[in-house]
């Protein structure tokens, strides 16, 4: 069970052109993004860390997105 | 501006751990997965239309992933 609204995800899809997108589509689009998300926030903890903080900031986050995969 | 919601998004990061999470944090990963979600969704739309659909299906997108980056 995905934390993101499948409603969204739906828009994120339809963004890239006129289709039709199955329900199924879109929770399994919520799921992926969901796992992304939780890897990249991972890195970011790290990072974090690493400059003795405890709060996650943007920085984080951005490092964290360009070292994933 | 990102169309999935910070909240949501904020707790996927604290999925990650014991974090405190600043609002830009959370706001940068919520652009971060639309992005991704959006680039996913139109290798997906190339794969329905490759399949002759109109209808984006969880198999396209579970394809799209897998051959994403």
């Amino acid at each position: 069970m995905s934390s993101l609204p499948v409603a969204a995800v739906d828009r994120i899809i339809r963004k890239g052109g006129s289709w039709r997108v199955s329900e199924p589509a879109a929770m399994a689009l919520a799921e992926i993004l969901e796992e992304e998300g939780v890897k990249i926030a991972r890195k970011a903890g790290e990072f974090a860390s690493h400059a003795n903080r405890r709060t996650i900031t943007d920085t984080d986050i951005r490092l964290a997105a360009k070292h994933h995969k």
